[in-house]
């Protein structure tokens, strides 16, 4: 068995924010996987906003793509051929370094087998995976709720924010969640149970959190990291903690590494910064899915899901998940 | 009683790193003190990093010094007149808001008693006071070092380095301390244990972590900031922790409270940066004095003091302390 396999490719570098005509889509042939090998089908894709690291080739942490190689990430798929006795045909395989397209070949060491029987299978791209991971791992992890305490965490209408203002409610938590429309704020506060809501494109965020927390917070969770983060090291309470989970507002920028330009306000307060990724976490994914699987199953927990269709409407769909267009978890169906 | 005051104001705001001739010394003719007031002669003024920030006007976190007012600061002195029954004459007091000056007046609630039996009074200024309380907290209230992690200080032969260095030793940890001079070097291994040494003018400080720490440090305790800051940060193992104390690299620059342009790191290593000062554990002060008594009578404690004379020596003496010309504490004698 052979495929003609399509694969999303970084065309040129993105300037700034990216835009779909940096992707394009090319064909190649995939032969027959040698031995130990498979050949897997993707089902599912997802959209993380770590993947716009990989398009920079700013000296930094993540490996860069090479202009014209396919962008990676995390897939869900079948295998449809099988050298490798271990993963026969059938399996359902969930893989971090071969995404954006719809066939690969892979040793078998290089993908995970996953259970139908868990849920929807696309669960291990989000809640069950890195970004379920990454929720838990922020909030158990590192920040440690205590009840009667003010959390406040931006980007809290996308796939890991929604899941921390959760586990922060059910940890005692106060929590203020910000987003960019009335619609994720409505979401946010009457089906998530967020105490207080943000709109940071409309309102003055550093207003607002004086205005629902005016003793301060003590925990902030950010997502989206420059100016965003400064607000809240000043919003911060003596013994304040923050997770440092990602920095959006700074990818297309000149330097995503650079710190807050306030951070010796932490000697004053005795502020703590952690950052963390799911990595450190993943060894302990039987338990947080169990943990994750009961929550829902009692209606403790509300999972979404933006989805989009077809390979072809990934690079737009990147796009967009990197604007905010996704409340929830950004997936592709193929 | 009235007296003719002597007190070091500051003359114009330093451009870059101050000079002697930014501070100038004037006379003032100081009244009777008031109900509840006390004359004071102070015998012992402290010279620390942390009052360089009193000269600037940049946006921050320290009340600025106007042009043509005296310098903030520690001070150990004697009532020579009182008008507050609880402070009678004869009793040494310890103030915070009174410093480069040879008398002031004050209300007897703006100055703490301090005990001659303690030990040589210019300690509340130093192992005592502010000093003492900071290298406490950030081993014993950040940090927690535990045997046979690896701790990195840099401004190691300074009043709060040089007992970091030794209160990581007893905690058990292997100590890496910067300084400015072989001189400083030979006293930081020789006489308070430090395991390395780094020459921070002389030699490439991150090649040399790399020789000493192979596999990178646990701890980080900064005094300095800037890009020493960021070496640090490249060098910690996953799961790190880093006291932030005070950032002396900054202080003459656009801004001092500027966090490290690779902040971003820490998310890649699950490490933690803990701001904090000596505010957040004077209430601890008892107990870390007899500590500090207690380690010193038992020889396990060196404790060194740099001395100057004269309040018209002090403000080439603070350069001097800014430059790194001190080991241990840097004093004023009156």
């Amino acid at each position: 068995m052979s495929v003609l396999a399509r694969q999303v490719v970084m065309d040129r570098r993105p300037e700034g924010a990216p835009v779909a005509a940096d992707c394009r889509i090319e064909e190649v042939a995939l032969g027959e996987p040698s031995e130990g090998e498979l050949l897997v089908r993707n089902l599912w894709l997802s959209l993380d906003p770590y993947m716009r690291l990989f398009m920079t080739t700013q000296d930094g942490l993540h490996e860069s793509v090479p202009v014209g190689a396919p962008m990676p990430g995390g897939a869900v798929g079948e295998v449809i051929a099988s050298n490798a006795e271990s993963l026969p045909v059938g399996t359902l395989v969930v893989s971090m370094g071969h995404g954006w397209r719809d066939h690969y070949i892979a040793p078998a060491e290089a993908v995970q087998p996953i259970s139908p029987d868990a849920g929807p299978i696309q669960r291990f791209l989000g809640l069950y995976g890195l970004t379920g991971v990454t929720a838990w791992g922020g909030i158990n992890g590192v920040l440690k709720p205590k009840p009667g305490e003010t959390l406040y965490v931006n980007g809290a209408a996308g796939a890991v924010g929604s899941l921390v203002v959760q586990l922060a409610k059910h940890a005692g938590a106060t929590v203020i969640a910000s987003a960019g429309s009335e619609t994720k704020g409505h979401w946010l506060t009457e089906t998530l149970g967020a105490d207080h809501f943000i709109n940071y494109k409309s309102q003055d965020v550093r207003e607002r959190l004086a205005e629902v927390a005016p003793d301060g917070i003590e925990l902030f969770f950010d997502n989206v990291g420059g100016d965003q983060f400064e607000i809240a090291i000043d919003a911060m309470k003596p013994k304040g903690r923050a997770a440092l989970c990602g920095a959006i507002a700074l990818y297309d920028g000149d330097n995503y590494r650079a710190g807050p330009r306030n951070l010796f306000a932490i000697i004053e307060k005795h502020v703590s910064v952690t950052g963390f990724n799911a990595g450190f976490y993943y060894e302990m994914a039987p338990q947080i899915i169990a943990e994750y699987a009961e929550l829902e199953a009692t209606g403790k927990l509300i999972y979404e899901e933006t989805v989009i269709d077809g390979l072809e409407a990934m690079p737009q769909g990147f796009v967009d998940m990197l604007s905010g267009a996704n409340t929830g978890k950004m997936l592709v169906r193929l």
